[in-house]
Parts: structure tokens; sequence; C-alpha cells
């Protein structure tokens, strides 16, 4: 099921995707939810992130080729950083170049939404259903600040430096995604959620140790190699297997 | 004025403290708000977290002698690090030592309270009028993986990692405040806001020109020298003059 958020007529909506039309959600989706009777086609609204999440844990260097080609050693412990939810944008918004970076990078990356509480989940614990499900994020980095601070936070925390969507895609298996992000159409990294180097199972169990996890939280798995910089009126899209395509464009 | 939040006969209200009377305030603390005439004595209530906030955006190595204790230099730039707000706790709430670590710190700090929305403020914006208060803060450190991981992400995120109270208190001069710690009612931490190497001005205008900062977020300037660790049954008393004292029990 792809669920999407979106404004039509300056309400906002959550629909269940099928065939142009959106099948308008009624309640929580977090909870069990009904589809509505109202039907919207997709071509008549604007899409917003799909979720608007209290916090978004992200992932360093969880694909071996991406440490390499940053020419860093591959953690032994996951490398946790957060992205604040004022970062947070949606499809087809701008990623607004800061003046204090020259060198703003996209990485494409699965990312997954919490649909419930989850704190200090045991080794054993199966996660499914602390999942609501997966969708694209591009965490934009400002890779001269990135190297410059050593800490990751305000390389990743500018505002619209959290693109997600276009949708949350739910009862899908993420453990063989094909991850591609295209750069004006061109393919720039493909890389395959098969080669995390920590798996999601294990990533929700260890973070949900360290910090309560709520639902519509996102944790952002890490991005294969390919980074590379985007211009002003470069278009970046972010392609998962089963979901679809985040696109955006930089201003 | 001292803004407290707390729970009376299980709701939750905001209240102005005045001798040991809380007037029950009617309205949004970051509006104009009036007081009510409903009055509920201080020793009746719960001290709840005077702020939640969507982000706390935590400045390192902010005092020289700090940095110094710490064998790190002084940043050329603020060294930024987000905490989660699943961190937070109130007055008298407990801080959990977390399994994962052997050496858990107190750091006394003296934090601003947000209150309107904050962007791209420029070099000469005054900033009084974002600011709704001040109130005490232990940035509570997993010191161990805090050198290890290099990222400050895990060593400070654990629930429980950030007491904030217990209160906010509103037109006070942040620009020369005295910041104690006490372990177990010894004095530990003993720093002045007037060494702060980046004042809170600058602060809030360099991290608004990353992030929107929104009502309610919290900036938590640093710690002074003096930090140590905190063991179970110990209590940690944040104490700043002019604001009050943040006690917090360890289990």
């Amino acid at each position: 099921m792809k669920i999407y958020r979106f404004k039509y007529e300056s309400s906002i909506f959550y629909g269940v995707l099928e065939k142009d039309l959106l099948h308008v959600i009624s309640g929580s989706i977090f909870r069990k939810f009904r589809i509505a009777s109202k039907k919207i086609p997709i071509g008549d609204v604007w899409l917003l992130p799909p979720v608007l999440p209290s916090k978004i844990v992200a992932v360093g260097r969880n694909y071996r080729d991406h440490a390499k080609e940053r020419g860093k050693p591959i953690p032994k412990e996951p490398l946790l950083f957060l992205k604040p939810s004022t970062a947070v944008i949606g499809p087809n918004d701008s990623i607004n170049l800061p003046e204090m970076s020259k060198k703003v990078d996209y990485e494409g990356e699965l990312a997954l939404v919490i649909r419930k509480k989850a704190y200090k989940l045991n080794e054993d614990a199966t996660v499914d259903d602390y999942i609501l499900g997966y969708t694209c994020l591009n965490d934009v980095t400002a890779r001269d600040l990135q190297d410059k601070d050593v800490q990751f936070t305000r390389a990743k925390s500018f505002d619209t430096f959290a693109a997600i969507g276009p949708c949350i895609t739910t009862g899908i298996d993420p453990g063989a995604l094909g991850v591609k992000t295209f750069l004006n159409g061109k393919l720039r990294q493909s890389g395959n959620t098969k080669n995390l180097i920590f798996p999601i199972p294990f990533l929700v169990r260890y973070i949900s140790n360290i910090m309560t996890l709520l639902p519509g939280d996102v944790i952002t798995t890490g991005t294969p190699a390919g980074v590379g910089a985007m211009n002003t009126g470069d278009r970046v899209d972010v392609q998962i297997e089963g979901i679809g395509t985040l696109s955006n464009t930089v201003t």
C-alpha cells in the first residue's frame, strides 16, 4: 500500500494511491484506519512530506562503498546523527543552498517510518510491528562544513536538507531494494539495501536502546557510493524499488 | 517573572510564581497571556519540564576552562549538536544511567527558550524579542561513548539526558549569571555566563541561519569546567543566578 500526504483545496489529507486516484484515509495512519469514499486524482493535489517526524535518526557510512569513497573507516557500531524536523521538505519542494557552504551534496537513502513507540527492544525482538513503512530520503549534506566541523550537525541540519517522499510504502521487504539517485536525469548512485552494514532490524533495536522512537519518527539508513554536489537549477531524483521517486530541484 | 509548568489534580498548567503561589496562566506562554484568578501553592504540584522543545540545539566547548579540562581546542565557530526531544525530563525526575555506558557526566548549563520563530536573523538583529526566557539544563553525557564515537549523538541522546527546569525566568540579563553544579551538595562546577566564548545573541543569530528556531525550542549554551561522573543514588543540582535550582536524582 502506498500512503501519500497531500494538500487539496487548502485541506491536508492522507490517502492510499490506487491507479491514479488517492483514496482518502479516515483516522490515524499509525493505527487501523479506514478508507473513506472520497477519491482525488493525484494530478490535482500538492504532495507533502508523507510524515512530520519529531526526530530523524540518521546512520552514517552504512554502505562499504560510500565509506571507501569518503576515505573513512567502516564503523564498528552504527554511526548515528540527528537531523532536525525543521529540515524536512516534501516531494517537489526546493532544496535551498545555504550561503555558509560552497559544496552541498545529495545522498539518496532508504528511510523507515516508525508506527508505534519503540523503547529498549531486546536483541531478538521482531521489529516489523514497529515499522509503518518505507520512503525515500535525500540526506542533503554541506560537505565542506561536514569535513571542517567534525560534528555532522551543522552540515546536515539546514532547512530543506531532509527531503522525504513521495509516499510511505507498507508491506514490502526492505532487505534487497535498489536505491538509485539521478542528477539531472543521469544515474549517480546505484546501491542495494542488501549491502547495508547494519541492517534495518538491528538499527531499530539498537536506536530504541538509546532513545525512544515515537510514531512518525524516521530512521534513514545511509547512502551508497556516488555522492556528489548539487548546484542551482539541478534536479535530484531518489528512486527506490517498490516505493517510487522523490524529486527535488535546487535553488 | 518565573514561569513554571506543572501538574495539579491530573491537569497540566502554566503558572507564574509569586511567593509560594503559582498564579495560573491563561493563553499561550509564547504570546501575550493573562494571569487567571486561580492560585495553587507550589508545594501541591508536580513540576514538569517548563517547555517541550521540538529540538534542543546544544553548543559544545563554549567555556575555555571546560575545553581545557577536556584537552580539546577552542572552536573557531560554535560547535553545535542536537539533543532529541525524547531526552527531556523535568525537575525532580530521575536521570537513568544506560547500560551501554560506564561513565555518565553532569554538565550544568544556562539554556534559553525561543519565543517566536527565528529564521536567518542578520548580523545586527536584536535577539531579545525572539527569547522568552532562561532556564537551567543538565546536558547529561555518556563520556565514554562521546570519546569513542566522535559524533556526540549517542552520548548525548539517551532518554532522560536533558533535564530542564525548574522554570523559565523572563526579563533577566543573561550576560553575567553564575552557573553552579552541585553533586550530592558539593560544589563541582562554578562558572559565569560572562565567560561564554560565543555569547547568546551571537548564538541565536548564528543558529537561525542554519535551522529555523521555533517557539519552545531550546538552545543550551555550554558547560563550564568541573564536569564529572554521576552514580546511582546521586543528586545533582544545577543552580543559576536569577533562575533557581534544577534538582535530579540518578537511578
